[in-house]
């Protein structure tokens, strides 16, 4: 737990599939205490998402009354309360304006954060807590940009005049677990640390293939069937070979800007490696923007002066 | 059985992964009578090739000697005898040049046609079983042009001067029953007949598509999501973008060229769906064009006159 720095005004919730982190926040946005719960939507026994809720909280409302702010998968069919997306080009005015209450037990009210749809090349596309993320990192003095979010589903995110002007989706990670489990490619890859070798062969094959990807991925079946990349490369191989044709499709046309990373660790390292190689320059995003969104979005709202 | 209309001249073998088919060949490279087992050279009991071999074949050997080709998978590492590799461009005289011999029990003695392998973009290709239908299709009369093989792994073959000049495969097939079966994609999908509108968006969608596969694979969440289409046609639109971004990247600069389609039955029908939708025309290779290309390669080694 950090030490408490100034009073607390906000709890915000960012409450995805896999697990879930409460953040209180102080009076210029800064986060107090967090704590985090592996139960993600996929994995709250019996639906019940106010247990949860009041496990994890209560902690922090003995004694006081905060707003509470939630956003991420927690507000889709199958979380807590389903809550209609908003189009885009939106912003923390727009989420604020949208905003849906919802009374817990206790008769502890909460505000769920709706997720942001557009619309390209005929079909909709989708998020449920990347938007108040952007909305931290753009108040984070982020600005206006290009935002890729990697993940199971990468996000390719443009804000323009501190909105989210449009994004789009990338099945990349998904598809990664998927051909390295359940496709032959998996069969000839071995344990091992990171191939940086692998992963620059891979990506340079990803960047230059275009339309080429379902072809390209034989090649991580022959290139070690012949010898010419050792098996533990292969994986880091296949992983450099889908995220470089995710960057190349995502930012053709972005010559020398600046890429912001959201998220930490080894997959962004990926991505701020493979961004290089395409002639592309990245910076990363602070730590815990969600919170700050939260706050930027309570503030909008009025919940927070 | 089909009568036995002229003098048998020679046995040959389709020994593919899954199954095995055994041709009774005629000498003018017709199909005098066909076998075929389960026993594909990863379901062969104890590897026991041999046993599989003289099982299948015994009944026509009473009596009579006659030469025995074989290709295939079961020329691989996980076959009963690994072939090198022969590279492109080649046809039925370096298939011929290139067999391999190899006695069975009982002094029988077979010929194994070993695979070939090409180079594009610093990677190799390999196929081993393909290149026997293709020289059989064009010596039934299909001659020169582009070749598609669909099935888990799709082959597209340029056949120039009666040789086998190029080719490419995509991993088309095994990736969407990976993509069904083991993502998020699958779970909107409910059974039903073909839909053909469902195949028809998805085709559209990848024909235009180019390196947007990653992306584009996300609307088959969504589209249903949004009640765009319906769950019962979810696989069949999975099924058109794959097959729509193979040919959109194996055909492009095709305009106007026939596609002979290699293969019966519903995939095949897909193909030729998606060949129009992308302004191709297409024609179906006969049946059995692989016992044509058996007895086409044991001509040229004169194991028959």
């Amino acid at each position: 737990m950090n030490s408490v720095a100034s009073e607390p005004r906000l709890i915000g919730l960012d409450w995805g599939t896999s697990s879930l982190r409460a953040f209180l926040i102080g009076g210029t946005g800064e986060v107090l205490d967090v704590v985090s719960a592996p139960q993600g939507i996929m994995h709250v026994e019996g639906r019940d998402f106010d247990a949860v809720f009041h496990r994890l909280v209560q902690p922090w409302l003995r004694g006081r009354v905060l707003p509470i702010i939630a956003s991420g998968m927690i507000t889709s069919r199958n979380g807590w309360r389903e809550t209609p997306y908003i189009r885009v080009p939106s912003g923390a005015e727009e989420l604020a304006r949208n905003l849906v209450t919802h009374e817990a037990s206790g008769g502890v009210r909460l505000w769920f954060v709706t997720g942001m749809t557009t619309e390209r090349d005929g079909a909709p596309d989708v998020m449920r807590g990347e938007e108040a993320q952007i909305v931290g990192a753009t108040g984070a003095d982020m600005g206006d940009g290009v935002y890729v979010m990697p993940g199971t589903h990468s996000k390719w995110i443009t804000v323009a005049g501190g909105r989210i002007e449009d994004y789009a989706t990338y099945m990349t990670g998904e598809i990664f677990g998927a051909l390295k489990s359940h496709t032959i490619l998996g069969t000839l890859m071995t344990d091992g640390g990171f191939s940086s070798e692998g992963f620059h062969l891979g990506a340079e094959a990803g960047l230059s293939g275009g339309g080429e990807l379902l072809h390209r991925l034989f090649n991580v079946r022959t290139l070690p069937l012949f010898g010419r990349i050792g098996p533990e490369m292969t994986a880091d191989y296949l992983s450099g070979l889908l995220i470089g044709t995710e960057i190349g499709a995502a930012a053709g046309g972005l010559d020398g800007a600046t890429i912001t990373i959201v998220g930490r660790g080894d997959l962004a390292e990926r991505y701020a490696m493979a961004l290089a190689l395409a002639g592309l320059k990245s910076r990363s995003a602070p730590e815990n923007i969600v919170a700050r969104g939260h706050f930027l979005i309570a503030r909008a709202a009025g919940l927070v002066s």
